[in-house]
């Protein structure tokens, strides 16, 4: 199955508009990310903090279809992709009781983090995506047999 | 047993010291409030969007005692307090794994938002205050029976 | 001339990796829009507090180039242009002496608050994309005749 | 003269209220650390980012007297003082068109990074300690005058 995050908007998401700020979905996505990364077996503190190598994000988009309102309670499912031998990207659906809500990608590049160069994706990164592509085409292809 | 919220320390959270960002424990800690508010069935929405009586906060302290990491998983108490017929406060302990990692008090009024006045609390928010300080001395009384 | 907006990058704007975190490069895109809006006289508390007409974002992206460090001095330009009678965009670009680290796109439609239904962009929004348009049309001219 | 900072709050401050979120006045006050450190001449990259020495805030509390919007004009000014050989605190002062809208305090330490050891405020620090500290007490000096 693909993994899904929960997440109740918070009020510190909102703007005075009332409504989530757009930069902070992007947020709300990358730690839907770092849920799927720890939902793995990942180390968050090792991934994050001071590693050797990083991924860091090189594009993000991001389309709003409806507000969301604080104590929403939002699921962001995320599909990744391998792009490259260094870059992968990661897109991600927002529903509210199954209405998408926003949609989202973020491009990621493998780093060596002391020289700043590119590198090829890491094993473990590899793996993450791989074991992530299958259980969301899984989860695609009983949604299309639900559909026939 | 005390209202207790878990969280994990997200990359957002954090800054270039590699820990959460001082400000960010204060909306942490906001975050529990949210969640306790909603554990006894306020709707969240009405509560912070637009509503006719709110809640400020005249005042926010907080103390740091250990550093947090990207994916440390924190656990938020809190405990409520009635101070005067409009105010009440919130005391907050984050602990990881049993040690205690900051403590925040926030402090707030009662108003009415159309003339920014101040009034009584409103009975909803009583009837929380209520359940969480009973709730929050049980759970200080077991720990006395503990140490006895 | 192009209407340049001058930010120095925050400590709070940073993360773990010690660059600003991803997303905090489009709400800096949109501090410039609210500059902007600012240095064109409109009232900003009026036109983002509770306005009856409002402009909400429904698609933004943003391509990083390099990272942006705490201290770093930002020049963020930005050429807005009407996209059709309730739509407008924003194209931003990023530069730290002169070198682009990013760019960004916020894409906005015009709404009746209330009825949250599109409508026409209103006239003091159009004065400014046509302000805009026009000094940032200037710029470019007068970069091609430095180039010749 | 006393450093003030000048700080226009931003859409991305506020919250579904429609003022400045609570724990973002903290952020601004941080702000104005910043800027007064970066107007003495410190490199503001080299002291927040990968430093061999850091000043890590321990304590921070804030008093908040009048709501804050958006596009409004705020003049923060900060009072630092050394509380003991490794310890100093800043107090800081948010007014708008002369009415004080909120009062804070970070207290902080120094400490060696990589051990996470207490040790000596550095030169740098004291400096920039004993210049604020003396431009200030001159600005009282000078308030008390007007006011006699």
């Amino acid at each position: 199955m693909s993994f899904i995050y929960h997440r109740t908007v918070r009020f510190a998401d909102t703007d005075a508009a009332g409504v989530v700020y757009f930069a902070n979905v992007l947020s709300i996505c990358h730690e839907a990310y770092e849920a799927s990364l720890n939902a793995s077996g990942m180390n968050l503190k090792a991934f994050f903090t001071k590693p050797s190598v990083a991924f860091p994000i090189v594009h993000a988009n991001v389309d709003f279809f409806r507000p969301m309102y604080c104590g929403d309670e939002l699921n962001i499912s995320l599909i990744p992709q391998k792009l490259s031998a260094d870059k992968f990207e990661i897109a991600y659906e927002i529903t509210i009781a199954d209405v998408l809500v926003a949609k989202a990608i973020t491009r990621h590049v493998c780093i060596d983090v002391n020289s700043r160069t590119k590198q090829e994706l890491s094993a473990e990164i590899m793996q993450w995506l791989e074991t992530n592509r299958r259980d969301a085409e899984g989860a695609e292809r009983r949604k299309s047999r639900e559909v026939m």
